[in-house]
């Protein structure tokens, strides 16, 4: 199905159509000035070498300062990506248990099955406003499980749950000796800002520089965890990576040093978007939850979204994911709000037009 | 072992040591200037984004050229130790055989390890100049075995096979229905020029910009195979890489695009370290075959190649890594020649004092 919706998007661009592409989780504004600076910079001066398999220093006091451990703690890594794949597949036995929050994102549940394990997928409400019920989470833990797989705020609903809802998480799994794998990719977006998740022994944390610094193509994130944990990464990249490039770890190093200013603008820019979408949404009389962070909309319809989004693409070349693809949520679409001004607000009312919901 | 003194030497580094390091496998000379010029001007246009999991059009021809077949039949790799690793693990089978000759990159075994497979080890002899006894190949091969891994030329020897003995590996595998993983990272810095070797079904031939562009730690390289096992490292990168940096994939167009001339240098430099490094070793009486591409020796010490090492480091701060580390060659050191004139003759000088072997 998604894969369908792809393709299409794919054979209409090689025609030359021009493609609205709300599908894709990637914001339209450039990788911050400052990384491409930093970054060739380090070009001209050589870092081109191969380095540790832990990642440089200043990077690594940096992370283990925002999360207030030792460097010990920390690992740099090619990507918040791998970082969860690592996670999962050097710590999860094949046939033992992950559990999920969903609607989720398509990787974890790829990676969970890479690694010959099994996802526990617990499905949230709408209705609920995505609240997890701690109880019915301690329930689904048994024996065989080996991990809870916390995103927040979450990749499709851009909703963030409360650090008292995070932590009670923390503390049931730690009770239960099961691992919390902490995705905070998109934290750094959080209109409402969200403390650094700080070092535990039973948690993984892992960062990504890509959603607040433009840096998605760059491949740079970090993670920390237990000491035990982060040597079974660093010998894992000896194996498969050696080393991020040091002249992108330079970019990483500015980035976090100038974190709260540079930061800032991608954040403006989501609250803007998530302003006129919202408008547009309410004007429409469109069902949602309100984004807490990030540049997703993930609407609630009144038919499948698989057909939504193929007439938006049909009708007015504008792509969007069914919410097919997160799990059980047939019934919705995730939409990211790649453009701003006019051009989203165009977008935005078809999609509501195409929703069925009448504009007022 | 060879990645404990690794990090080893980077942590004395990191606190301000100065370490003469003929450990790594690793040329002093810096990036091709083309490679660095080409990456800041991709940066420069913005190409930060996230990108096919497969590689950019461009370096897809180029590679496919390289190797007479198809685009669908190459992937970028995020390093060709990425590519290896990826060959073996989607491709073998806990508890299947590959075979692999000795000496040889200790990557390959914890590699085939980690895929929960069984390395078999061809211990080839320094008496026979390395040589490989196709009949003995063919014995070893049995229903389990799955994969031949053949590094031509060879690191740590520098040895490197005819196309004879090299096709006809390729051969025996086929008609045993077995894979042949071939990895050509030295073969761009052969001192006779050698073949580019073509596409065949039953082939995995990794490729690697690190050495003959002093690309490292960049992270770049390819893979070509048949579509079936493109196709499965083209999911893997999607839910653990992504993309390869398209700005680290530009530096990677331009150097194949003029690789004759950009990749002339380093086979220079090598030849002329090695005449300088087998000078002294022959004045010497240092025992050793002689290098037909790279940089390294691969000298036979009359004890154990872990008292030199750690004798040299002690005394000399020279870093080498001990035989051992290379499968059941304990007499043996390899030495990394990453220094060049006056510093490379002193070196060497020590390395023979040190190996207990007078100079004349």
């Amino acid at each position: 199905m998604l894969y369908k919706i792809t393709e299409k998007i794919f054979q209409l661009e090689q025609k030359g159509e021009k493609i609205y592409k709300m599908n894709i989780g990637e914001p339209d504004w450039p990788s911050i000035p400052e990384a491409v600076d930093a970054a060739k910079k380090a070009l001209d001066e050589g870092k081109t070498k191969y380095a540790s398999a832990q990642g440089e220093k200043e990077l690594l006091q940096l992370a283990a300062k925002m999360h207030k451990c030792d460097t010990k703690n920390v690992i740099v890594s090619t990507g918040s990506k791998w970082a969860i794949f690592s996670a999962i597949y050097l710590n999860v036995k094949p046939d033992e248990e992950v559990i999920v929050f969903s609607p989720h994102w398509t990787a974890f549940e790829l990676m969970i099955k890479q690694a010959g394990a099994k996802p526990v997928i617990i499905d949230l409400k709408f209705e609920d406003k995505w609240a997890i019920d701690l109880e019915f989470l301690k329930s689904k833990i048994g024996p065989k499980t080996k991990m809870i797989i916390l995103n927040n705020p979450v990749n499709p609903t851009s909703h963030a749950w409360s650090e008292k809802v995070e932590q009670g998480i923390i503390e049931i799994a730690k009770e239960k000796r099961v691992l919390v794998l902490l995705d905070t990719a998109y934290r750094g977006l959080a209109f409402d800002k969200m403390k650094d998740p700080v070092y535990d022994e039973n948690v993984i944390i892992a960062y990504s520089f890509a959603k607040p610094f433009g840096m998605t193509g760059w491949r740079l994130g970090h993670t920390c965890a237990n000491e035990e944990i982060v040597k079974k990464m660093m010998k894992f990249n000896q194996i498969t990576l050696t080393n991020t490039p040091v002249f992108i770890q330079a970019a990483g190093i500015e980035m976090l040093k100038q974190r709260d200013s540079l930061g800032k603008k991608a954040v403006e820019y989501c609250k803007e978007r998530a302003k006129v979408a919202m408008e547009i949404f309410d004007k429409g009389g469109m069902e949602y939850t309100k984004p807490k962070a990030g540049f997703y909309l993930f609407p609630k319809l009144n038919r499948s979204g698989i057909e939504v989004a193929n007439e938006l693409l049909d009708k007015y070349k504008i792509a969007v994911v069914p919410g097919a693809a997160f799990g059980n949520y047939d019934r919705f679409v995730r939409i990211s709000l790649c453009y701003s001004g006019k051009t989203l607000e165009g977008i935005m009312e078809k999609i509501v037009e195409v929703s069925k919901c009448k504009l007022q």
